[in-house]
C-alpha cells in the first residue's frame, strides 16, 4: 500500500466519502505488512545505489531474462551475477542494451553511468584471484560508484604492492582480495587507515580448502580495522564497500 | 628517521658543514623504515581515532602498566582491551584517571571525551551477547564515534527489533552481535540499507562450536551489504565502524 | 511366531500329544522375529501413511520399475524419491499411471487422493530452495496431508514472509525450507507456536560448505519448539510433518 | 497501535478535528510493529503452554531472580533451565514456591499441574544421558504435558528396549536421547511410526567430539520421521514434544 | 525368563497342575524379552569372557560401589574402567578384595585368574600413550587373556621396535598404541601378518586436535589387516583382541 | 645378507683367509635390512593367505595387466582391487583365466579354490552398501575364506536382522557395512560376541559428509568388541576378517 | 630510487643548484618502494636459483606462453609448474626448446644445466605419488640442484625403505613424499639426522580427506628435525630443498 | 651390540679361542637390531647437535628426573621440554648445574658452549608468541647454533619488520613465529631468499581455532620456500633450523 493510496482515504474521510467505519476495514483488510512492503522496496533501491540485483545460480536462462527485463522497466539499472554466456544470450535476445562482463560473470544493463566522487579501490593478490575483484569492482561501478583497480599485488612481492601506496592512499575504501593465504589483507591493514573489507578467495589447493585457509586468515587478521565477506563474494564487497563510499559524499 | 632530522642534514649539505658523500652514508646507513615507521606511526593514530591500544591477554599486569603509562605520555585517548580486575588495579596505581568497563574488559584513560555527529548503532540479541556488545560500543566511544545502544532484541521477539526500526533508521552504520544462530544480523540486513558490521559470539553450545554457527551465518547472510569479524571480536568491529562513521563527518 | 500356534502347541502339551521337552525345543527354534516382523511391517504401512517409498540413489532404472510394480501390487499409493527423468520412463513403461513430480524429483502412483483436514505449511526462503521445499510437500500429500505452499519468502525480504502470517497461522505444523544462513527458521520461529521442522539445503556457495552453515543455524536456532532433518532432506520433513499433522485429526 | 485508537483518530479526521495530513503523520510516526509486540507476546504465552521460560547462562543469580519474580507475577507456571544451586538459593529467598530439579537443572515454580491426555516418551541410551533427558521430560511436564520415563535402554543391550515396546507404543510423540554414536534413535525410529525428536547428548569422548558423532548419526537415521535437535538441547525438544503432543489432545 | 522356568511350566501343563490358557497367559504377560536378556546376558559373559564391565564417567562413586557389588554376586570376575582413586575407596569399603590399576584406571575384582595360551601384545610408541596401552593390557587380563609388553619402541627410534621382532612374532594378536602421528601401527603393519588392533591416544599438541591425527593416520594405514578403535579406547581394544584371541584356544 | 655367506666368512677367518679387520669391514658394508627384506616378503605371502594384490587407482590398465602378470608367475591367487572393466580387458589379454567381480570392483585369478571351515559374516544394510560388502567379501574369498552373506538387513527394519541371527551365529567373525548413520554396527554388536569389523561406506548425502558419519558412529559404538576400517574399505575389512578367521581353523 | 640519483640530488644540494626545501620534496614525493623493488627482484632471482616460474592454473594457455617468453629474455632458466599437454603446444609454438615434464606436469626451458655437488634425495611412498615426487625433483634440478630417486618405498614394505639407507645418507637434504598415512616421513625421520621435507599427497580415499590425514600425521612427526609443506604441493618442497642444498655448496 | 664386542669376538676366532658355529651362534643370537641401536645412537647424537632431549609432558618430575640424570651421564648437554618449576626443581636437586629457561619452558645441562658461525634468525609477531620463539632459540643454542632474535615485529606494524631487513638478510636460515592470522611468513617470505622454518602459534581467539588459522595460512604462503611445523612447536623449528645451519659450517 503506498502513501498516496493511503492519503487518498484521509482526504475521502475527510471530504465525507468514506466513513471512519468504511476506512478502518479498508485498512483492517490490508496485509499491513504492505505498507512495510512499500518501505522495504523503497530502501532496496536506495540500499544498491539505483540498480536491481538477480542471482542466478537455480535460475533458468529464460527466468533470469524474464526477470531481467520485468526490473528494466521498473528501475534504471539492472544486474546479473554469476552469469554466464547462455544466460547473457537469452536476457541480449530481450534487452540489446544488456552488456556481459566476462570475468566477473555479471549481466548488466546500466543506463545510469554516474559516479561517487570518492573512490573504492580493489587490491588483488594473483591472476585467479582477478576474476572475484572484478565482480566486487563492476558491482560496485553499476551501482555508482568510482573504482580504482590495482592488480597483482601478491605479498611474494610485497614491493609491487608498496609502490602502488599513494594510489591506495585516495581510496575512501578498500575491498581486498586474495586467495592462497590471504595475507594482502593484513598486510594493507598494516599500512592505510582506511575500512577495509577482505574477500577470500577459493584460489589455492590443498590445505586451503577451497577458501577456508584464507578466510580464517582474514578474520584473524591482527590489524584492525577489517571485516570479511563470504568466500568469492565479489559480488557482497562491492555492495558494502558502495554503501561505506557513498557516506562520504 | 623523522623530517625534522632530513630536513636539519639537507641545511647542513646546503652550507658545506656536510659533504654529500657523508650526508649519502648516513642516509644509506639509516634504515630506510624508519621514515615508514614515522608515517605509519602517523597513521596509526589516524587510525584508531585518536587512541592507543594494549591488547592484554599473554601480557602481565605490570607490563600492561607500564605500556599504558608510556603510550599515555603520548597520545590523548589509552585503552586497554580484554582486561580484568587486576589488571585494571595495576594500571589505577600508575594513572589514577583510568577507568574500568567491567561488562567490555576494557580499562580507559579518556581525555578527549569528542563524539562524531552520525552515530553508530550497536544492535545485540541475547543477555549474553551484552559483553561484546559493550566491547564494541566502548571502543567506538573512545575512539570519538557516538554510540546508539539497541540491546536484547533477539530474532525470537522479532517485535522487539521492529519497535526500535526508527532509532535503527538513525545511525550511520551498524554492529550487530549475535551467537546461538546469529540470524539477528539477517534480519536487519533485510530491513535497512547501512553497512552493517556483524560479530558472531561464543555464546551457544552444542553444535554451536563456540562461535562456528552464527560465523557461518553471518558469512552466508542472503541480505547483502553485511560485512563479518572474528567471533567475539568487539574491538575490531568497534575500529571499523568508527572509521566508517568518520567518513560521513 | 503368532499366539495361535502357541495356543496350539500348548493345548497338544495339555493333551499329552507334545511333551514340554519337545514344545521346549520347538519354542527355542522358533526364530522370535517372525513376530517383530509381522508387526513392524504393520507398523510401517501405518507410519507412512498410505504408501510405500523406493529411495533410488544406488538402484538401476529397471531395479527401481521393479520394486515400483511389486509395491504397487500391495498398496494403493506408491513414491520413489530422488528420480530422474530416465528412471521415470522404466517405472512408466510398467505402470502406466505414475506421474512425475519435476522438481521434486519423485514418481508417484497416486491412488488414494484423501487429504487430512489440518495442513502442513511449507515455507522457502529462495527460488534454489524451491526442489527441496517440492520434496517436502509433493511427499506429505502423496502421504495424504494436505499442503499449503508458502514459497519466496526469503529474510532478505521479510514483509513478504510477514505478509503471509495468516496463512501461515491456518497451518497446524510448518516446514521451513532454507539454504544460504537458514535464518528463515529461526523468524519463523519468533513469529508463531506450531511444531516446526527446518530443512537445511545445500544453496549456497563458499563458507556455506554444502548446507552446514544453515544446519548449524537451525540446530542452535534461538527460537524454542524447532526441530531440524539432514541437509536437502525434503522427504524426511514430509513424513515427519505428516506423522505430526496426523496427531490433530 | 491499537485499533481503538486508529478509530478515534479516523472519526476526528471525519469529524473535521483533525485533516488528513496531520493523520497521515501521526500514522507514519506510529511505529507499526506495536501491534506485532502485542501479538507475539500473546503468541508466546501459547507458544510454551503455559510457562515463561529464563535461561540462565549468562545471567547472574540475582538477575534470575529478579526476572523469575516479574514472571511470576503475569503467568502460572515459571521455569529457569540451566540453573545450578547457587541460582536456585536466589530465587527460592524471593519465591519460596519454587522448587529445584537437580538432574534436570530447572527451577520451576508449578501452579498449573494439570497434565494432556496423551503421553510423550522420554527414551534414554546411558545412564549420562540421563540429566538431558530430565531436562527434556520436566520441560514437558511443566509445559503441561503427561510424561513417561523409558531409561537405560541403550543398543548395547537392546532388549531392554524392546521389553518396554508397549510402554512406547502407549506414547503420542517420543523423545529419544543417547551420546555415544546415537543409534537408539535409528532403533527406535523402526521399531515405530510416531514422531520421533532425537536428542544428542555430548556423551562420549575421543571421535566422538562432544556430541559431533552422534548428532551426524541421528541426522543419517536411515529410519524416516526423525528430527533432531541441538546437542545437549534436552529443553528445545520437551517445548517441540509438547507442541506436537497438544495437537492430540 | 530363564529356560528352567519355562521347563517348570511346560511341565506344569503336562501334569495338568497349570492348563494351556494360563500358561499362554502367563507367557504373555512375560515381556518376550526377558528371554531374550536372558540369552543376552548369558552372551554378554561369554563375549566379555569372565567378567562384568562397568563404564564409571557420570556415575557417582555410591552408584559404582553398588553397581559393582552387585555384579560381585553374580560373576567371578567384575571391573569399573575410568575409575579414579575416590571412586576405588568406595568400592573397596565394600569388596575388601578389589585391587586398583592405577596407570590403566581400572578398578577389578579378579578371582579367576586363568589365562589364555594364545597371547595378546600390546605395543606402545611413547610413554605418554603407556596408560592406554595398560588399559587395554589389563581389561585383556581380567577378561582370562595371557598379555605380552611391548612398551616404548616408538617409530622415532625404530631399532627399538625391530629388536622385539622375535617377541612381536610369537603373539596371536597385537594392540598397538600411539599418539601423535600414529605411524607406529603402520610399520608394525609392515612387519607382520597378526590381526592388528590399532588404537589412537590423545597424546599430543596443536595439528594433533586430541587424537584426531593419529586416528586418521591409523584408518588410512597402507599396511593391510589393521583395524581402529575410538581415541584412548584402550578397553575396547582389549576386548576386541581378548575375542579375536579366544579363536586361537 | 644370507646365514649362509655369514658362516662362509667367518670359516675363513678360522682358516686364517680373511683377518678380523677385513671381516669387520665387510659385515659393516652389507646393509642389513637385506635379511629383513628375505623375511619380509615371505611374511607378505602369509600375510595376504595366499595372494597377490594389486591396488589400481594410479595405475594405467597396462601397467596393472603387467604386474598382474608377473605376480601370476610367483603366486596361485592374484587380485586387483578398485578395478574398472577397461582395466579388466586389458588383464584378461594377457591371462585369459582372470575373472572381473563387477560389483566388487575386483580382478581376480583364483587357481586355488580352497576354503576355510570357519565363516566370515558379511551383514550390510542398505542396497548401495552392497558393493563395499561384497569387496570385503570377495577379497576374503580370494584369500581362502568361507564367507556367508547377509545383506539388506538395515536398522530400519530391525526385524530382518533378527530373522537371520542363527546364520549370524555360526559364523566366526563378522564384518558389518553400513553407510547413512551406520547404526547396524552398534545393534550387531548390542546382540553377539564375535570379532566384529565395521566398514563405514561413502552412502547418504548432506551431513553424511561421505562416510564421515557412520565412521565416527562405528568408532563410537557402545557395543564393546567391535573394530573400525577407512571408509569404503571394503577390501582392508576382508583381509582383517580373514587372518582373525585363521586363527581358528 | 636508485642511489646514484640519490647522490646526483645531494652534490646538487652541495652545488647550491637544488634548495634543502626542494630536496626534502622530491625526497618525499618518490616512492620509497622502487628501491625495494628493485632488491626484491635481484634477491628473487638469487631465490629460486636461476629460474622464474610460473604457475599455470587459472591462467589461459596463451598468457602463459606470452610470459614464458617474456621471462625467457631475462633469465637464462625458466619454468611453468601444473601445466598441462595443451599449455605445452601454446608454449612450445614460440620456444622450441622448451620441454615438458608429463609425471611432474612442468614446461621448462633449461638452459643452464649446471648441478650441485650435493644430493638431494627425493623419497615417495607409492605409486600414486609419484607425480608429486617427480614435481619436486624436477623443480630442484631445473633450480641446479643434483636429485637422487628412491622411489616406492612404502612403510608396508619397509625393508625397500631400509635398503636404500646407504643411497639416503649420501644426500644432503631430503623430501620424502607420501600419501595414505603419510607415515614414511616418521620412518625416514627415525634413520636419518638430514633436514626432512615432508610433502603430503592427496592420494587415498574416505577419512584421508584428500591429504588432510597425511597432513597431520607428519605435523605431528615424534621424529624431529621434520618439515611440512601444503598437500601436493612438490614444488614448494623443490624449492625449499634447493635453497638448503645451496647452503652446503 | 658395539663394534669393540663384535671386533672382541672376531679376533677370538681368528686365535682359534672361538670356533667360528660358536660365534654364528652368539651373532645369531644377538638382536640384530642392537647394532642398528647403536648406529641410530651415533647418529641421534649427530642429528641433534650434541643434545640428549625430553620430552616432559606424561611424565612425573622425578622421572624427569632421573632420565636427565642418566643422560647427563652420556653426553655434554641435556635439555627437557616443556618443562615447569616443579620439574625444574627436580633435576635441580640432582643437578645443580641445570638452568631454567623460564619462557622456553626449557630445562638445560649445557657444559658445551661452541656456536656455530652461522645464525638462525628467529622472527616473532606478537608479545604472546615469544614463548614459542624462545623454545625454538634455546633449542638451537643448546644444540649448538648462534642464534638472532628479531621480536615483535608483526605485519600490523610492517615497518618494524623492514627496518630489521640488514639483520635477517645476515642469517643463513629463518624460523618465522606468528599467530593470529600467521600473516608474517609470508611476508617474510616476499623479503628474503632463505630457507624459512614457520611456527603457527595458538595465539588468538575464536576462528583461529587455536593455532589453525596460521597454520593452514602457513601451508598456503605463497612465498615458496616456507616450510611448516606442528602449531607451537618452537622445539622442532629449533632442530630443524639446526640441522639445516650445519650445512652452512
Amino acid at each position: 500500500m503506498d502513501k498516496d493510496l493511503l492519503e487518498t482515504w484521509l482526504n475521502a474521510i475527510a471530504a465525507g466519502e468514506l466513513t471512519p467505519a468504511e476506512a478502518l476495514e479498508k485498512l483492517a483488510d490490508l496485509p499491513y505488512q504492505d505498507l512495510g512492503f512499500a518501505k522495504v522496496d523503497f530502501h532496496r533501491k536506495l540500499r544498491t545505489g539505483n540498480a536491481e540485483v538477480i542471482y542466478c545460480p537455480g535460475k533458468k536462462p529464460e527466468q533470469v531474462a524474464a526477470i531481467f527485463q520485468a526490473l528494466a522497466g521498473q528501475t534504471r539499472n539492472v544486474m546479473a551475477t554469476r552469469a554466464n554466456l547462455r544466460i547473457y544470450r537469452k536476457v541480449k535476445a530481450v534487452l540489446s542494451d544488456a552488456c556481459y562482463f566476462d570475468q566477473a560473470r555479471i549481466i548488466a544493463l546500466i543506463r545510469d553511468q554516474s559516479r561517487t566522487a570518492g573512490k573504492i579501490g580493489v587490491i588483488s593478490a594473483g591472476t585467479a584471484d582477478q576474476r572475484i575483484a572484478e565482480e566486487a569492482a563492476i558491482t560496485a561501478e553499476i551501482l555508482g560508484s568510482a573504482v580504482c583497480r590495482i592488480y597483482d599485488v601478491g605479498v611474494a612481492g610485497i614491493h609491487r604492492l608498496f609502490s602502488q601506496k599513494a594510489v591506495i592512499d585516495s581510496c575512501r575504501v578498500l575491498i581486498v582480495v586474495a586467495g592462497m593465504e590471504g595475507a594482502l589483507a593484513s598486510v594493507v591493514g598494516g599500512l592505510v587507515d582506511k575500512p577495509i573489507i577482505a574477500v577470500p578467495t577459493s584460489v589455492g589447493y590443498g590445505a586451503n580448502f577451497k577458501g577456508l585457509a584464507p578466510l580464517l586468515s582474514m578474520l584473524n587478521a591482527c590489524a584492525s580495522g577489517i571485516t570479511v565477506v563470504n568466500i568469492d563474494n565479489g559480488f557482497g564487497a562491492g555492495v558494502a564497500a558502495h554503501r561505506i563510499n557513498l557516506l562520504g559524499e
